[in-house]
């Protein structure tokens, strides 16, 4: 696969500089890159390795284009253009339309004839897959689940009864959809499970990171909006809904009947407890704990900071003096004031 | 399917108020019912939401009865009452008795005839698996697995090698029970594994949540006692206990030979280090830290609160400097004394 | 399987104490030992149960050997030889050279007749499976990926194309294996996906958890080096570098670009920010969040303390006041200084 350095402007929609006719066969990074391949700049503090690339060519701002030393294509926004142009590099997934033999679909599933249903696939009752839907291998839908069209879900993929996948999705491998949710009574000691009757709702263009899971609703559905992005390793709890186009990093846990706004950034690691909202536009940062709703959009933040074990031990002695502390440095003030009032 | 109230009423022990005929044919939450639901209400904070419920009945104590508009279920514990009702219309899981032909099924392997094994199954030799049980698909179970009478593990869960599991209980998709704990000697620099040649023992009506990791003991058994559940994303490292009726949240991670008690509580994405022991009744809230024995019941908490990450880091900052604020304090706290007494 | 003592000694390179020709079926713990069984010391801590043990035998140091009532094997490192005394006790993977007639194995796949390929594995194009590779029951490959000799998968465990896993490494049931790195490019508020076109590399000697995912790099590979332990529900970021022996504990999330040293111990459930670089032999304690490159050996912690709710609640308020706190303090600490030089 390759193309010219035209043809890619005229792809992306970025202006070419230098040797329109040079050929591109790959993206690289900045450092990494031999000649043949296109890397890009959106950061100025790595300007400085412009010249040393040996990229034959580099995406990059109108700004940064007097320190580049090779051929450029100009965008507006290079991390997009590159995204676009890395996609034409991108291999296409081990998939042809049809159901693998191996699979096992229920009779009364109805499957796009342009799907792709992968080997050892389970495909339950009344299941509806969309166009140019892939199922990759392994992937166990339970009965009643519709998945939309051209969205793929990779592999060992577990999505439970009733749950509805919007289009163009990308479901990665383990993760599981639909589960039940963490429900029980309180029944003399013991816990009584309160069946999960609700669904997940996923909707257009969200991405599902590998071994992560999402709960069913209790009652009505959990619902993750257009354009969510979901990392590795997160836990979605019941009736949480998650706004369009939030993105949540790796390993976050969100507790059941968490509301959270669009456009959110939620970092790694991060929890947020449940029955709480949070606004349109609020960033919380890696592994801090939300614990009431955020009414205004900002960055939030808990936790202490990294320190040599010693000097951390000494610190977190304190934290428990710390109310303590300040009823001394109260009683210091007060002191103080009758002196100076005295003297 | 549905009942009347007065069906409703005999089968979860509640006394049925207003019109007993009234037919019920599904549940739903208090402020999203429609008519021919029922729903529920346990915490007075919502009794607002009485008067405009448009539920054909509602689940509520001798208390709120004054304030519901509509038909009752009057219970002791409307919580409980709830989740017998709505066991009622929850649906049956995908499954059939007997062995779909695609599984994989050793010898030497017991199935009692009313249970059900999955397509694309894999039964390891000498596993027994008990009346009613249900293994969902995708389901692998190496050899001498042993599974309880009506226990279902739903789809892609994987058990190694000599694994007891109890009755009734409910395994999520994704869940890994007896992989290896993580075990190795320090041999120059580099790590030897130590063989884990313990099992994992789960007792009756346990539930585990998707893509949790329970790791065999390294000599002698991880222990999950009977009625404990476990969310998702869990990790339970080798030679844990855990008590009967203890449940804990989303992401929490226990290391190795901790042994906790009945009846606690351990809140989402809470560590709980190794070798200590926590007594029956503890409750730790989410993401804190349990880094030594608790020898008495109670709540238990560590971390610091959320705030605006700009005064967040200012505060962090000062945590760095605790242990010299304190010496401080104290000096300042000498010296005021002396100025008293000259004073 | 049985040894005498004897053969024990030879085998593991340590020297028999009484005994020698004493039969040995099993390993145990020093406290749960029956006859017939031998055991290990390590922790001069657990000297006092050497006398009321009933193992056959005891694996201990030299200096433990006056208080041991039985026979033992006096070895320089007694972890050490256990691990290897285990090894010879440990059941063989339930795995037959091989393909198993319900694998599909894609025509152009490389599989060396002596590894073996479990039920229902499906195996893309142009896979290489080397010598004595275990690929057990619902594993999946995509194309491209190569496993080196004497490497085991155990049970359904995902790979994405073109990833390179060393030879006798060891990875978990439900461990994924370069699934996409979190990459977007912002449009306009809506996340484009940028294609994750690096793989993962895998070295030699490696284990992976239990549910564990490890995203392939954007350009240029993620590299686990060899001798890396990784426990279970870890997540590894795109374009990160683990450098050789280190050992994760369970549930740590690191982010993308992060470089780590090799012999680093990272504790259970700790984060490690993004495009940050960690020398080798750092410890970072359980649960503590790095943020920034640690640049010389030692061990780094955060967090507070584990308390009762109530004082911790009292204390964490305080938390907020902090910068305040120290404020006041200097502001006193100025006006006793004033009182004293007026005084």
């Amino acid at each position: 696969m390759s193309f010219t350095l035209a043809e890619l402007a005229q792809r992306v929609g970025a202006r070419p500089v230098g040797d329109a006719a040079c050929v591109i066969e790959g993206v690289a990074t900045l450092t990494g890159a031999l000649p043949g391949t296109i890397t890009f700049l959106t950061n100025p503090r790595y300007r400085k390795h412009l010249q040393d690339s040996k990229a034959s060519a580099v995406i990059l701002k109108e700004d940064d284009l007097p320190f580049c030393a090779t051929n450029a294509l100009v965008a507006a926004n290079p991390h997009l253009a590159y995204a676009q142009v890395a996609a034409l590099f991108a291999p296409l997934p081990d998939a042809v339309p049809g159901v693998h033999p191996s699979a096992v679909v229920a009779d009364t599933a109805r499957i796009d004839p342009s799907a792709s249903i992968g080997a050892h696939c389970v495909i339950g009752a009344d299941c509806v897959i969309g166009a140019a839907a892939i199922i990759g291998p392994g992937c166990i839908l339970e009965h009643g689940v519709s998945i939309g069209s051209a969205t793929r879900l990779v592999a060992n993929v577990t999505i439970y009864f009733g749950c509805r996948i919007g289009q163009r999705s990308l479901i990665h491998a383990g993760a599981v959809i639909g589960s039940d949710g963490f429900g029980f009574a309180h029944d003399r000691g013991a816990w009584i499970k309160v069946p999960q009757l609700g669904a997940v709702v996923l909707g257009d263009d969200v991405e599902v990171g590998a071994n992560t899971s999402i709960d069913r609703g209790a009652v009505e559905d959990t619902v993750i909006e257009d354009g969510v992005k979901l990392d590795n390793q997160i836990q979605v709890a019941h009736n949480v809904r998650i706004g369009a186009h939030t993105a949540m990093a790796g390993c976050v846990g969100v507790a059941g009947s968490a509301v959270i706004g669009k456009h959110c950034a939620i970092g790694g690691g991060a929890g947020i407890l449940g029955h709480l909202e949070i606004v349109d536009g609020v960033t919380v940062t890696a592994m801090s704990l939300v614990t009431k709703s955020l009414k205004e959009p900002g960055v939030y933040s808990s936790g202490t900071p990294l320190e040599r074990s010693e000097q951390w031990h000494k610190n977190t002695v304190r934290f428990k003096q710390l109310d303590e502390m300040a009823r001394r440095l109260r009683l210091l003030e007060k002191e103080l004031d009758e002196l100076k009032k005295k003297g």
